[in-house]
């Protein structure tokens, strides 16, 4: 801690070789803010759920175009894909012996049917993946796995990568043993009667079995009950479907800079969201406040370098518009790239990979959010699902972390509503954003890491 | 708050005609009591939701007969009552335009069904029932009226008082005017997708319409659809149904006193539950508190008075377990009623009626709470609904008010589950009991009001 302050302590005002007090001014109005809401409050109102490749999530892009036309962004326009979609059916778990009563259930993304009459199976519990891997497959075969653990909140959250493979992963290895099916103990960290919707994996040539997630509260209830000894039986009905090619698509606006010749700066959050809640921390917090930071620049004068804003689609169901965005775009070339994904809590730390030109942009950017109560970290940044292919051509990666310490409490949930966002802590994303790029974007030294 | 320490200050430790010191050592005791929540966690993991008439209460009935037994109480029984049935079918609700999106909704009881088809309408908004009452019939007639709040919390809960009227008397008027249907912002202080179940009632002679409460993050969305200016329309589908006459029943266990002639103490919580969470804090909470703290006294050798506990059914859908045991008990003595039904919460103030011998063992009691944190109150306490019949008749009342801060955050809602319930509170909740019935069972003072 005595280091950080230390840090700060030391970069003077002369250490800016580009008109700080500018990106100053500029980071502080930001701090009064409104289009972020504006943006959030919007999309979440106007349009609601808008799940990767449905009508939805097409919607969607056509207020985006809309919105992002009339704040004065250049060259607004839908890049659109095409994609396998995949929707939700009837979800319904129900405890048969020999404590009877319904639980809360949702499917996660690539779990098979059940069926419409759904499936009944006794249940055999497992405390980590690890053990449901040690597993015999006679244990399991013709049963409904069910696999919880313990996962926490954590502020940078970590607890998503120690914890996550409870749904990434469980239901392949429990198709591959023989399950009938698996329900896990959401991948969460709160405590209400809302599960976590999210992708499962099933490995290639693993025949995918219905899985779904029940509530935390469900999840415990049903610990509880396996703790008595006896013989546990659920009813389980999942009815996703396939829905075949569908188009998707990516939306895309700019702020032309002064010199076009220079590597543009990509940023931006994804438009699509889960189905169950409105998608307001995930992620229309994060296009907001990207678009709202960008917004500022626009308005302030035309930047030195271009900055591309860049509403993703079908981020949550695999990254669709992510790559399908670097595929349309791998002739140009990007400085530096950066989503907001995480929510709209403060931002409470930057990380930022650059060559060694792009250090001493990393330390003005790093003086410029000291007001704001961030802390330059020494971590490596870590390209967010959207940017990570243009990242991994070599570009910069500029990493706003921000307070995940609730965000694992409405991750992909029914409660990822409007009413979960603090509007001061959306403007102070806001500010950050609009600080970094008022500095990065007046940068001429290369930022590029190779 | 001086006034109040006051008091405390001059209640010397000889105020006390019985034991006092034997009276502590039982609530300081109690603060280590396993008994409630052994109670509040197997009910709600053996049982689960507990629906009124339905065979889900009488599952729970014969568990209490169980665990009522095995902590050895005298003379346990279920006293059965028939009454008329309900039950919740399907629930959906979906803005059709200009907005569309899906919604979360539950139906209220005695509400009409819209049929498996469902209704669609124009919704109707107003910011009160004032409002709603002050309308035109042009207004309303074949719409959906949509009646929102600004409920927050409050300790006392005296915000339900307030803002009940929103589930209780809207319907109804909506349906004399004409109404299609309604939806209410649900009675509740939280932001979860979670809607608050509960009764509301139709003057008689008024047709029962559709009648469901939209979870306050969606009425929240719908508020600001509303306000947007354009016409709203929604699509519902609420299917309860009717069943008929059901048994329904009373558990009923005594710890008896050494003088049967006496008037004896009346205590308890009720059995039954909404249908959508497991009843932990409304209310498995308030049976295990109350039969904690008895359990304690039969322990302790047996008391002056007799103890009665009894876990009422059919409380939620119109307290008929209260009306049938004071119909069928109509006859005996009872001095004091209390009862536990407002969560889990610690207890922070305690309200006493009686008659000017009883004012002596209120001093006494309020001494005897002191130490726990609790607030002796000079206001009127009000007999919770299963004991007001018995109350009625002019007994003594002892009201042990729990802080109610977030109980509207979970009150009716599928979030009420054992997860809600802070261990350590519930102890304190089963030491102000344990203390309160060993000042009152040793008391031979006449306890009743008339």
């Amino acid at each position: 801690m005595k280091k950080l302050l230390l840090l700060a302590a030391i970069l003077p005002a002369a250490a800016f070789a580009q008109t700080p007090d500018r990106a100053a001014e500029l980071r502080d109005a930001a701090l009064g803010d409104d289009v972020a809401w504006t943006i959030v409050e919007g999309l979440t109102t106007e349009v609601g759920p808008r799940m990767a490749a449905t009508e939805a999530e097409a919607r969607a892009r056509d207020w985006a175009v809309t919105k992002l036309k009339a704040l004065g962004f250049a060259n607004v326009r839908i890049e659109p894909y095409s994609m396998q979609g995949w929707v939700r059916g009837e979800e319904k778990a129900e405890i048969v012996s020999p404590f009877p009563q319904k639980m809360v259930v949702t499917a996660l993304g690539a779990s098979a049917s059940t069926g419409a009459k759904g499936i009944t199976g006794e249940i055999v519990g497992f405390a980590s993946v690890d053990a449901l891997k040690a597993a015999s497959p006679e244990t399991v075969k013709g049963k409904i796995v069910f696999v919880w653990h313990r996962m926490a909140p954590t502020q940078n959250g970590s607890g998503y990568g120690m914890f996550g493979p409870v749904r990434w992963n469980a239901a392949s290895i429990a198709a591959q043993k023989g399950a009938a099916a698996i329900v896990i103990r959401s991948v969460g960290t709160d405590h209400h009667r809302n599960p976590h919707a999210g992708m499962t994996t099933f490995t290639p040539g693993v025949k995918p079995i219905p899985a779904g997630a029940l509530s935390i509260p469900d999840a415990e209830n049903l610990e509880r009950m396996l703790a008595r000894g006896k013989p546990v039986t659920m009813h389980l009905t999942l009815t996703p479907q396939l829905t075949g090619a569908q188009q998707s698509g990516n939306v895309v606006a700019e702020v032309p800079g002064r010199d076009p010749t220079l590597p543009i700066i990509l940023i931006g959050g994804h438009l699509d969201s889960w189905d169950l809640g409105t998608g307001a921390i995930d992620d229309a917090a994060g296009i907001a406040i990207t678009t709202a930071a960008a917004k500022r620049i626009l308005d302030a004068g035309q930047p030195l370098r271009t900055i591309r804003v860049v509403w993703f689609g079908a981020e949550e169901v695999g990254g669709f518009g992510g790559k399908a965005y670097q595929q349309a775009h791998a002739s140009e070339a990007h400085a530096l790239v950066g989503e907001s994904d995480f929510g709209a809590g403060r931002v409470w730390q930057v990380t930022m990979n650059t060559g060694p030109d792009g250090q001493a942009v990393k330390t003005r950017i790093g003086a410029m959010l000291a007001p704001l109560g961030v802390v330059t970290s020494k971590e490596e940044a870590h390209a967010v699902t959207d940017v990570d292919p243009v990242a991994d051509t070599g570009t910069g990666v500029l990493g706003m972390n921000q307070d995940g310490t609730r965000y694992f409490d409405l991750h992909h949930t029914p409660d990822d509503t409007l009413d979960k966002i603090d509007r001061e802590e959306l403007r102070q994303n806001v500010a950050a954003w609009t600080a970094a790029l008022a500095v990065a974007a007046e940068s001429r030294e290369k930022l590029r890491v190779k």
